[in-house]
C-alpha cells in the first residue's frame, strides 16, 4: 500500500464522514452523556461506523481505534485513528468550528492525518515528508518573532486541571489580552497550520484527538509536542503544544514554567 | 420612515459591510492596540466607513454611533448603532463567528437589530414587533425545561473581573460540564435566537456590542436581561444575559446569585 492510496482513501473516509454528519447539522438530536460527560450523538455514532464499514472492506488487516466503538485488531502495525466529531459541543451548539479527525498510525507514528469541517468545505491533509494541504493547496504556518504578539488558542477552561490551569494562565499571561481565543477543538490547529493561529495550548487530549494533528503541523512547518517540549508519547497526560514556529518553544517553555 | 423601510437600509448596511470585510479575510493585515487592548484591524475600519457614508447619504438626520469612530449627531432620536467586526480576535484567527451588528435605536430603545456572519452567509434580522428571520425565514429559540440540560455559552473567561467571574462559575456549575462552550461573540446570540444555545452570559458588553442582539433575542421569543434580571440599562455595568427561554429567569438568577 503507498503512502498516496493511503492519503486517498483517508480522504474518502473523511466524505463519507461529512455525507453522514451533515443531515444531523442543527437539527435536533437527543444528547446522551457518555460515561466521562461528554456529549455524544447520533451523528458521532453514524459516522464512526461509515468509516469503519469502508475500513473493514478496503483495510481488512489494519486495526482501528475509534472514539465511540474503541479498538478493533490491536495488534495491527498499521492503526486508523478515528474521531468522528471532534468539538462534540460545537457541534450541537451549531458552530462550524468542530472536525472530523482521521489519522493513519504506523508502528504507532501517525503518517497521514486529516482534519475536516464538513460544513465550510475545509479539509487540512498532512502526510509525512509531504506539504500539508488546505484544501487542495499547500499551506504552511507562519513566523513568530515576538510571543507578546502571538495568537494563542485553547478549547476550554475546563479542560485543564487546577495545576494544569496555573501553567495555561502563565503561558496566557505572556500575550496581550485580546488575542487569546477559546473554543474550536480541532478547528484551532488547522487554523495554526494555515498561518492564522501561533500557538494552541490544551490538556486532557486522547490519542484519537491528537494523532491526526500531527502530520497536519508538521507538514505545515510546525511542531507539536508536550508541555516540557518532549515528542507526544503515552506518558504525556494529554498535555499538547502546537507551535506555528517552532524557534519560540523555549519561549513557551520558559512561560508555562512547568519545569519550575 | 417606515419599520421596513428601515429594515432593507440595515440589510444593505450589513451587504455592504460583508463587501468590505470579505476581502480581508485570512489575508495577512497589520494589527493596531487600541486604547482598551481590543485588536483593531483595517477590516473593521472600511467596514465602518462603508456603512457611515451610506447613512450620511440616505439619513443625514439620523445619528450614528460605531465603535471605530464614535458618535455623529449625538442628538437625533434616531441611532445607528454598528460594531463593524464584533469578535475580532476571531476574525483574525480566521474563525468564521464574528459579526457585523448593525441596530438602529429609536428614544434609546433598539428596533432593528441584525446580526450578519459575512463569510458563511447567515444574517439573523430582528425588529420590534415582528419573528426574527434566519436567512429569510422566521426562527425561534428553543424551551429548555431544565437548567442542567442548557447549553450556555460565553466568549471569554479574560472578560470577567475576578468578582464577575465568580457568578459566572456558579451559573456554569448548574450546567453539565460538556454542555459550555467558549469563544463566538455575537454569534452565540444568534444561535441562541434559533435555538442551538440556551444561555448566553457576559460581562464587559457596551452598546455597540448588544444594541443589535436585543431585537433579534426578543423576536426569537427570548430574553435580554442584565444580571439582576433587569431590563438592559445604561446602569447594567455590560452584564449580559441571554436566555431563550424566559421561564427559566428564576433559576439562572438562584444559579448565579447575584443579590446574595
Amino acid at each position: 500500500m503507498s503512502l498516496s492510496d493511503d492519503i486517498a482513501l483517508a480522504q474518502r473516509l473523511a466524505d463519507a464522514a461529512g455525507a453522514a454528519i451533515r443531515p444531523w447539522w442543527r437539527s435536533s438530536f437527543s444528547l446522551e452523556d457518555k460515561a466521562d460527560a461528554s456529549p455524544v450523538t447520533q451523528a458521532d455514532r453514524e459516522a464512526e461506523e461509515v468509516i469503519r464499514r469502508i475500513l473493514d472492506s478496503e483495510r481488512p488487516q489494519d486495526g482501528i481505534i475509534g472514539e465511540e466503538f474503541g479498538a478493533s485488531r490491536p495488534g495491527a502495525a498499521r492503526q486508523w485513528v478515528i474521531d468522528p466529531i471532534d468539538g462534540t459541543t460545537s457541534f450541537i451548539a451549531g458552530r462550524p468550528i468542530f472536525g472530523t479527525l482521521i489519522a493513519l498510525m504506523q508502528d504507532g507514528w501517525p503518517v497521514v492525518g486529516i482534519i475536516d469541517q464538513p460544513i465550510s468545505g475545509e479539509r487540512w491533509v498532512g502526510a509525512m515528508g509531504q506539504t500539508t494541504l488546505f484544501n487542495g493547496a499547500p499551506t504552511t504556518t507562519r513566523r513568530c518573532p515576538d510571543l507578546t504578539q502571538a495568537l494563542l488558542a485553547t478549547t476550554s477552561p475546563h479542560l485543564f486541571s487546577e495545576h494544569e490551569g496555573e501553567h495555561f494562565i502563565n503561558l496566557a499571561g505572556k500575550v496581550a489580552q485580546r488575542r487569546i481565543i477559546y473554543g474550536g477543538d480541532c478547528y484551532n490547529y488547522g487554523l495554526l497550520a494555515s498561518g492564522h493561529v501561533d500557538l494552541v495550548c490544551e490538556a486532557g487530549l486522547k490519542l484519537h484527538d491528537l494523532a491526526a494533528l500531527v502530520p497536519v503541523i508538521e507538514g505545515a512547518g510546525g511542531m507539536m509536542c508536550d508541555w516540557n517540549g518532549e515528542p507526544l508519547h503515552a506518558a504525556s497526560e494529554g498535555h499538547v503544544l502546537a507551535l506555528g514556529d517552532p524557534a519560540r518553544l523555549e519561549d513557551v517553555m520558559e512561560a508555562l514554567a512547568c519545569s519550575h
